[in-house]
Order: structure tokens, then C-alpha cells, then sequence
């Protein structure tokens, strides 16, 4: 008898001449008769999570026609990576760190799929607060803070069941959420009070399939720092609601002298807080893919339940790359306090600057950030009528000026712009003032005020 | 009127004292009369997708009870990481890649969440043959192979449909598989054929819910190689049935030199096949967490669908570290060719002495391995009766003679149990006598079989 696993030279072997398999197999066929049998012919199609899985930032900025003015060089303020400036290098101890981890030869191997033990070591000690203590066992390393957020999500939620987030927000909540199946309900924060949270409105959506509440404190995009009492006023809806919290605080301790970053978690002693970090924003190495959640749990209500199923869930794919691991003790205590204060100052510098210069142009609002690395400006429409939204009045400024600004449409806020302000000082003033030229140009009175139009 | 969202400072939020918050709130209240109210107690439970990630051999190993003796220094032989005895370093170049990289500053930011263009051109210019040609958009760079298969599978499958993977197999297809919903349905290797898979079976387990066949080659945990003719058979099997391929090709290039290595992709041009790889054995550093996807789809079946699906799953979590990435082409132009031939010596020397000692020791039957890193030795239960499984074999070796090795039940093979041959040499004899000594005491003659037992 033939082997019909002798393949058939005729080259043809994609059309198989005989569709149905089972004649051809011969001998004691072991196959049910029942079996559905296969279509013979190729029908390969992305998974319905693929198809979910979607980027408003690049939907966004990918239709955007984006042609810059060939008599003006490009000035990207659309980038939320501080490195791409150069203007703002990491510290030469934070290199040395990760050669030194090169060079023991010691972190090569796979590490736990949650970490070295010493490395969650140093991250709870570091981040450890009297009122918020924390062990290595309440540290996951992650594969940056979007791994981290995944996985609280991954862990808390259900398709079909819902999260809380910010409006304006990072995006990354959305694509994660809807790729797993479950609902974004969006709460609104308020530019008039400093992007504080509508409380009210936030505890109007929770129901019986909310999973949870992302906090994003300091925010993207809107570089707000939110109070000790307004935290605490968010605490108490969680408390009340029996809602766990996901605390995005990736741009923690990144705040102007003016403003304090508290942990959420060292505010409350009974709401479970997931909060996700990384290496990303302030040590200035985002590319490196270093980051964690910290499990805060001081009533045991995540319990060993949500532990075990953040363990498991890493399991997947395991952790960060090693050798950074490898270098976080020396990354976190060597740093020089110089370093963190030099970032600080420029971005101050800079928010100030920005603030400054854009609130003097008619027609624009600018909010003023209290740290992170970005700023919201409000775009006052109805004095630019030639553009239908934010998105023609970003991509306009681009064909004109030169100047690409991230329109905030991509954080679901539309009729803003979000300014990054991590550029050397002299790029930001040179954009401000090409956004000044722009708004000047196309500043139009608005019906029946003109005396605002004469000022 | 008192503002519901003040805290009420009497120290006992987590109980509220009003369970119908809405009575709470007063004024012009927005929320829909039929909101479905929230229990006001704490419920917080792991998702489906955790209870369901499930690692077998975590469960296996951590419930196995392990107590080696303490007059006998242990020997782990179960640790597929050959960076754990210190005898295969990576190679100096590697390293100083990696310091190069870092001194260069160019590569802290974020990279494309499928990497850098540059990294994606080298990793296509390096594997590619004119059989099975690639270009940089062939590439998707990812967080280790682990992360390349979770895509390949997230992006080929939808829960309900199944996959078919190898028993013996890597334990982490069924437990990424399962986590996403996606059915696992085993095919058998042959350990009389050197595991080739039994094609027949295979074939008859493909129905129209079949959305890929994982193709592990050099095989973890066997260490076979598989022929060019057998490939050929397989890729017959796919292209009759039209099912697409998951390479897992991490241990290509790992084979002896009697063996050859052929990229699945490079005898077929009509079966779709993504290629997982990643720098983890050959380079022996599977801690840096650098993997990759090689999309060869010459007929174009996957077509743009499934590569815009793999990039926006992508950008899920974005791709690996960026310190990696700016090595890659160092690492991968300037490790010297004697560096490859050293380990595969090692590896080769030692599944020559393991393969013969074990060989020659009644009642175990060890499969000759010809790449990878590992040899699979098959246990005559029927001599051993005081042993249920493997798992009692291999735990009572560790408890007699402080020899680790993993029981195959952890591959879904039970009787086998799995040895990892990048130990030292005298690691390797030693341990090799340690089991010799360990079956020698517990061999029995099985009943009628008496003739066996007198040689």
C-alpha cells in the first residue's frame, strides 16, 4: 500500500488532489466517523482579539497628513520619550550599573518569571513607606509598567466586566482593556480644577461589573498632580464602593517643587491598590523595559487569590530582561539626588516657559502641569472656525509651522492639544513661538464678542 | 448641603455606613434611576484567564516532595538553563556588544513595538536563505520566544479553536494556549523514531477548529533533530490540510555535528509559517528576554491581516529591551564561529557519556539525542515496582542521590523522565553513577521476564 505521507513530487502539494484525507489514509483508521472533516483549502484569519486589540494614538497619527513645512525644521513635541532629544541622557551611574551586571556574569540566566528575589527585594525597600510597607513578596517585575498594567488588568477583570478611566487618559488602558474584552467606562477630569477627578461622575458609573478604577497620578497627558485630600476623596469612593484601585504611577516623585507626589497607597489602609511603576520616566530609560507592580493589600482582600493569579499570569512570558534586573540596586542607590533634581528643573523650566508663552496667544488655554512631562492646552474653537477639531488644528500646524503637537483626540479629549516638554529649551521657545504665529493667523473673532477680539 | 465626597473621618470607611450610596449624593443627580446598584462588600477574585493559566510543571515540581540527601551535594539536572553551572559563559563578544550599545547612548528611548528597523534588518539579512527569503518586515522582535509563540498563538486562534502540539512537548504551548481558551490536542512523537511525530495521528486530530500546528524542532524536551524528509512530511500534512505552522525553532543551529539543522521554512513555499527564535540558547543568555517572529508567507495566506495582527498585539506590551536590541548586530556578526562549535562540543561530549551510561543501566531506556540540550530516558516502570510514576522515580532519586531530574509527566509524557546535559563533565558522570547506583538498588526483575534479569 502507498504511504500517504510520502510527499508527491508533482508540485502541487497546495491543491491537494484528493480533498478528502480520510480515503487516503488507509491501514486500521483510528479517526471517528463523526469527525468534522477539515476544509481543504487555506483560510487564515486574525483573532478577534488581534482585531480589538487597537491604537487610538496611532489610528490617530497615522491618517494624520502630516507634511511639514520643507522651509522650517521639524519640532516633534508629540513624543512622550525623553530621549529622543538628547537632551536629557540618563546618569552615567545608571550605565555603569547595567555593565557591572554584564560584567558579573551573573544575570544571564532566566531569572524567576517575577523577578530576581533580590532585585523585588530592592524595589520594596525603596519604595516602602511606614504607612505603606511593602516586602519583596508584594513586588512584581514586569517587562516596563505596560506589562505591569496588563497584568493587573489580566488579573482583575473578566470580559464583560468594566474599569474606570480618566478622561483625558493614556491610551494604553483602552487598548489593553478592549483586547481582553472588557468595558472602558471613562471619568472625567476637570481642566478647571487642575484635571482633578469628577467624583461624582466617577461614582455614577460604577456598577455590579466594575473591576476596577486606574488612578493616574501624575497624569498623562495632563502632567497634574493631584492633593493629599483629593487622593484622599478618591479613596473614599473606592472604600465605598468596594472598588480596587490600579494605580498608574509611572511619573511618581516626577513633580515640580510646588507640587508633592503621595503614593496612593500610603493614603489608605483599606482600599487594595495594584500600583504599576517602572524605570521608564525617571531614570530616563524607557527602551529598557523595566517595570513592576506593588501589591498594597493591608486587609487582605486581593489575598493570596490575586497574588497567586499575578504569579501565574507572568508565567506567560515571563519577566524583564535580567541584566537590568541586575543593575536595579545600584541603579536605585547610586543615582545621584543631582540627577533627578536636574531633570525636574528642566522640565519646571520648560512647563513654566510653555504655560507662559501659550496663555498669551488668544484662542488657546493652556493648564498648567504640576510635574510628569507633558501639558494640555485647551483650543478654543470658536475663534479658529477653518478647522473642524483638534486634529485638523494639529495637523494644519504641522504643514505650517512645523511644530507636531499630539492632538487630544487620542486621549478622548477632544479640542486640546498635548505639549511634551521634554525639549531642549531653546526647541520649546522656537515652537511657541511658531504656535503663537499659527494662532495669529488663523484667530478669528467669534460671533458676538468682539470686545474679547479687541484686547 | 455637606459634600458626600469630603471623608468622613470616624475611621471605619472600609464599612460604610450608608450601603445605597445613591441617597448620598443629593442635588441634580445624573445617575439613571435602573443602574444596577453595587454590593457595597469586598469581592475581589482572580480572573477566568489566571484560574486558567496553568504552568505543569511549577505544579509538578513544587508539589514533588523534594529532599535530597544531605550526605550527597545535589545535582540539578532539571534546569533548562545552561547558565546555571558556570560552564557556558556567553561569549566576551556578546557582553562587549552589550557595553557598546550602552556607551553609544542611541538606545535608552522606546523602539517600535516590533523594534528597531535596524535590529529587524539583521536578524532578517542573518536568517535568511534564498528557499525561505526575508526582509526586515518579516521581523517582529518580542519580549523572548516565550512572548513570540503567546503572539503567534494570540493572533492565529480564537478561544474555542484548537492547536496541536507535540507530546512529549514544551509544557508552556498548553499553558498559554489555555489561558487564552484555545484547545490543546497532542500529537505523539516516537521514541523508537527517534520522535518523529506520528503523522497519522496527527493528521487525524486536525478538524476545522484546527488553527496551527506547533512544530517544535530541535525538540526541548527530546533533543531531536528532525530529518529534511520527515519535514517534508509534515509540511505535506499542513498543506493538504491547510493548517498553518508555529515553528518553534529556539534550538536551531543546536544540533551535532552528524545531524542538520533546516529551518522548517526553507522546504516549503506554500505553507505559511511563523519561525519563533530568540537569542536565549545559542547565545546563552535566556535571561536578556530578546525573541523573535520570522513571518514566511510566500504565497501570501497569512497576508497583511495577520502581519497588522501581530504588530497591534505588539504594541500591547511593546517589544524587548532596547540595549539588546542596539547589540544585535554585534552579537550576531562578531561572536566567533569557535564559540558556537564550543558549546555544541560540550553538549555533544555529554550526551555521548550520558546517553551510554544510561544505556547500559537495566531498566532505563534512553532515547539518543542529536541537538538541543536535553535527552529524554524512558523508565521499565514494570522493573521498578516500588515506584508509581516518574514522579515517585525522580523524587526518590533526589531524596537517595540528590539527582534532579524532571519526571516527563511534566511534558505530558509519564514514564520519562527528562536530563539536561549542559552540566559540567564531572556533573554529568557523576550524576550518571549516582543513578546507576539508585536503579541498581531498586531494579526488580519484572514477573516471567527472568532471562532479562540474569544479563
Amino acid at each position: 500500500m502507498m504511504d500517504p505521507y510520502v510527499i508527491q513530487m508533482n508540485g502541487n502539494s497546495s491543491l491537494p488532489s484528493v480533498l478528502d484525507m480520510h480515503v487516503n489514509i488507509g491501514g486500521r483508521s483510528s479517526l471517528p466517523e463523526k469527525r468534522k472533516s477539515r476544509k481543504a483549502r487555506w483560510s487564515v484569519k486574525p483573532s478577534d482579539m488581534s482585531n480589538k486589540t487597537f491604537n487610538p494614538i496611532r489610528a490617530i497619527v497615522d491618517s494624520m497628513k502630516v507634511k511639514p513645512n520643507p522651509d522650517k525644521t521639524m519640532i516633534a513635541l508629540s513624543i512622550g520619550d525623553p530621549t529622543v532629544f538628547g537632551n536629557l541622557p540618563t546618569d552615567p551611574e545608571v550605565t555603569q550599573a547595567m555593565k557591572d551586571a554584564l560584567d558579573s556574569g551573573k544575570y544571564n540566566g532566566y531569572a524567576p518569571s517575577i523577578g530576581y528575589l533580590s532585585s523585588r527585594e530592592e524595589i520594596a525597600s525603596y519604595y516602602h513607606r511606614p504607612e505603606a510597607p511593602l516586602e519583596a513578596k508584594d513586588v512584581i517585575l514586569t517587562s516596563g509598567c505596560s506589562q505591569a498594567i496588563e497584568l493587573c488588568l489580566a488579573v482583575l477583570a473578566n470580559p464583560g466586566q468594566n474599569i474606570l478611566v480618566p478622561r483625558p487618559g493614556f491610551s494604553l488602558y483602552r487598548t489593553l482593556a478592549e483586547s481582553m474584552g472588557i468595558e472602558v467606562k471613562l471619568y472625567n477630569l476637570l481642566p478647571e480644577k487642575s484635571w482633578e477627578i469628577d467624583l461624582k461622575q466617577l461614582e455614577s458609573l460604577i456598577d455590579e461589573k466594575t473591576a476596577c478604577l486606574i488612578v493616574n497620578n501624575p497624569s498623562n497627558p495632563c502632567g497634574s498632580v493631584f492633593s493629599r485630600s483629593h487622593l484622599q476623596k478618591i479613596l473614599a469612593v473606592a472604600a465605598r464602593q468596594c472598588v480596587p484601585i490600579l494605580a498608574d504611577e509611572i511619573y511618581g516623585d516626577m513633580v515640580f517643587s510646588d507640587s508633592t507626589f503621595e503614593p496612593l497607597a500610603t493614603l489608605s489602609s483599606n482600599v487594595p491598590i495594584l500600583s504599576c511603576g517602572g524605570l521608564a520616566k525617571r531614570w530616563l530609560v524607557p527602551g529598557w523595559r523595566l517595570g513592576w507592580i506593588l501589591i498594597h493589600d493591608r486587609r487582605d482582600i486581593f489575598g493570596n487569590e490575586i497574588r497567586d493569579g499575578l504569579v501565574k499570569l507572568s508565567q506567560r512570558i515571563l519577566g524583564p530582561c535580567t541584566i537590568v534586573q541586575g543593575a536595579l540596586k545600584s541603579i536605585l542607590h547610586r543615582t545621584p539626588q543631582e540627577f533627578y533634581h536636574n531633570t525636574l528643573s528642566l522640565l519646571k523650566s520648560n512647563a513654566d516657559l510653555c504655560y507662559g508663552a501659550l496663555a498669551a496667544i488668544p484662542g488657546l488655554q493652556p493648564v498648567r502641569p504640576s510635574g510628569a512631562m507633558y501639558l494640555m492646552v485647551g483650543i478654543e474653537m470658536e475663534h479658529f472656525p477653518e478647522f473642524e477639531n483638534d486634529v485638523e488644528f494639529t495637523e494644519r500646524l504641522v504643514a505650517e509651522q512645523s511644530v507636531h503637537c499630539l492632538p487630544a483626540t487620542c486621549f478622548e479629549y477632544p479640542n486640546f492639544f498635548r505639549v511634551v516638554i521634554t525639549v531642549p529649551k531653546v526647541m520649546m521657545l522656537e515652537a511657541c513661538s511658531r504656535i503663537q504665529e499659527f494662532c495669529e493667523l488663523h484667530y478669528h473673532c467669534a460671533e458676538g464678542s468682539q470686545e474679547e477680539c479687541d484686547k
